[in-house]
């Protein structure tokens, strides 16, 4: 068996061992790998926290099973180790787990059934999502921006619920665009059982249905919410389109603001249950009113490159974690070094060098040439405007 | 003919004489008291701004008529010199002619029909304002929120024009409370034709009927836009509900934000052209989203008191005027002097005097008492913090 098989079979175990989110864990399987997380989990042997996470079903073993069922499906299992990771929207996950949030722990791995690239359908990502208990006036915006949008080339994320998540998914569908449904259940599940042709439709059509629950698993309330997170982080901003004052969408909506992300928020009538929700966003969480396709890709075009900026930290490798750093540090100027090589020098392990350089090369700190991976060389360190970079390439010349 | 008749004169002379706003008039005014302005308009030696100004109706003296028209109407002239001129609300368009905002210029008094006094109708006052061409749902929240605010002892001020300002003006007078209209003609024409009812209804129950243009003068846009002014500086905070993306309702918006007002905007669908006006104010402008009375009573209350604090100069008496700095030099710390003393000894005209008492009053600077005006004791002059200002008393003692 290959390491890259014996990583794949240990997260898809992880996957079914714990219920996520699983900081603990995710944390565990980041310093060690995800082959050596596995048996110390599976012995029982693991640090105490860890343990607390996967206890309860740490003997149960349905790895195999579940490969056949996601197999029977349609769907594969994306692991870090893949080049179609999403490594840089998840990004944001670590670092709000770094700043103690509790419930943004990294997926360890996700469910996948459709057949476009996983990394690609998160590229300027827009996230739609609202009321099951949605009216005509919301149900008709929601889908009217998610086809302008789609139109324009941006993939719309949603969770797959009646109601403006549904208007969102066929908005896109009808555009021909990308649309993703992130599911609070198995991939195999037809849940919400008026969406299975939905969800059969989205997979076959260019798009993806994605999760972290193994195959089998049955929605529940508490998944949706944990589902939220990897809506709004894998997608670039999240637009919500009618919320009740306590609800999913404004969950996800929270979760998208603290974990950096761009949130949005759609007015409509006041005297609209549905929009309270909304107007709250906008009044009191600073979420941004958008009125169209226009408003969305302004805020989301605008604010991006102001948030990626205002995150950015003062030295470049600043806010790195120390896997990342020792990788970094191990990088030549000039000459590339095989990921092999790096691991043996950095004491990172392959499957975690594979996972960070990704991260690194979007964070401009990285490169791949030839004979490997290298440090990027830096023009103007802090700089994400493209005309400054120019110049300052001319100035050198 | 007592002082106080020949300023009222005067002033009324200039009111016809000169199309506001004329700032450089105002200024003159301000400068040399009406009585003396009016005496070198007619006369034709004043300042070139102010002649210029002038010039084109210096000529026409129809005191007389205007105030029997104003009679027959039920209105009188309210001017600075007048105990009900509301001095306080119309300072920020002095501090604002100040930093060169031209179309800010004080009114020079004002026409004004209604049996309440005007400084009354002004305290704690919001302003509904809205487009012509609006929709049921619009008129219907106008209406109610203007019925809510006055319910619990808003007034209302708004244009009398067809379509929200109507909505807002009859949703007042539905809760019995306080209505005010600003014209852009004299408060004698019946102007909308289809608002003739309402206007006396207003007048009659407790309202006001106010314009600056005196009797006779006909309606025109340019008016509308000047009079917009007022509506803005004589509310604490102006309510858009429904505007079209260029409008009057806009106007009154954008020129209450210049005089440091606050702007507040009602939300509505997003396929609502009335609607986006609305939309850009929130989204663009930074106006509140208020989705109800509450909401805006909050933003009222919340705002008023952060704009005070910002608009606060750093010395207390940092950005006075001159009349007003030479008023508060002239008082002493304990014993009170008369108007006529203050008058003598500052050198600043008795009416203006009377004008600048008030405003300095409002601004903590000085206090009436049994022997007259006296410089205030400023227990901590930059804290508005009723538990500050507490703690400083206590650490007196």
């Amino acid at each position: 068996m290959s390491a890259l098989t014996e990583a794949r079979i240990a997260r898809a175990y992880l996957l079914r061992v714990a219920e996520p989110p699983a900081p603990a864990l995710a944390a565990f399987v980041a310093e060690v790998g995800p082959v050596a997380a596995a048996r110390a989990v599976r012995s029982g042997e693991c640090p105490r926290r860890v343990a607390d996470e996967t206890a309860a079903r740490r003997e149960v073993d349905r790895t195999e099973q579940d490969f056949a069922a996601a197999r029977k499906a349609g769907a594969r299992l994306v692991t870090p180790e893949d080049d179609e990771w999403p490594a840089w929207p998840l990004l944001c996950l670590a670092n709000a787990e770094r700043r103690g949030v509790r419930s943004a722990a990294t997926p360890l791995a996700l469910w996948v059934r459709g057949d476009v690239r996983l990394d690609e359908t998160t590229e300027s990502a827009v996230a739609i999502v609202g009321a099951r208990a949605s009216t005509n006036y919301g149900e008709t915006v929601a889908g009217e921006l998610a086809y302008g949008l789609a139109l324009r080339g941006h993939p719309i994320f949603s969770g797959a619920a009646y109601g403006i998540d549904g208007a969102a998914h066929r908005g896109a569908l009808a555009a021909k665009g990308t649309t993703v449904a992130l599911l609070g259940c198995g991939v195999d599940i037809g849940y919400p059982s008026g969406h299975v042709a939905l969800l059969k439709h989205i997979a076959n059509q260019g798009g993806l249905v994605i999760s972290e629950y193994p195959p089998g698993t049955q929605p529940a309330r508490h998944r949706f919410l944990v589902r939220n997170r990897l809506i709004a982080a894998l997608s670039e901003g999240t637009v919500v389109v009618e919320a009740g004052r306590r609800s999913g969408a404004r969950n996800t909506a929270t979760t998208a603001g603290v974990l950096g992300k761009i949130v949005m928020a759609v007015p409509g009538p006041v005297d609209s249950a549905v929009s309270a929700g909304c107007h709250d966003l906008i009044r009191d969480a600073g979420s941004t009113l958008v009125a169209s396709v226009d408003d969305i890709i302004e805020t989301v075009g605008k604010l991006g490159s102001q948030v990626a900026e205002k995150a950015r930290p003062k030295r470049a490798t600043d806010g790195l974690g120390s896997d990342a750093l020792r990788v970094h540090e191990t990088l030549e100027k000039r000459e590339g070094k095989a990921v092999e090589r790096i691991a043996d020098e950095s004491g990172v392990p392959v499957p975690r060098v594979r996972a960070v350089l990704p991260a690194l090369e979007m964070d401009g700190l990285a490169e791949c040439c030839e004979s490997g991976w290298r440090q990027r060389r830096v023009v103007r360190k802090l700089s994400t405007n493209v005309s400054e970079i120019a110049r300052g390439a001319e100035v050198r010349q």
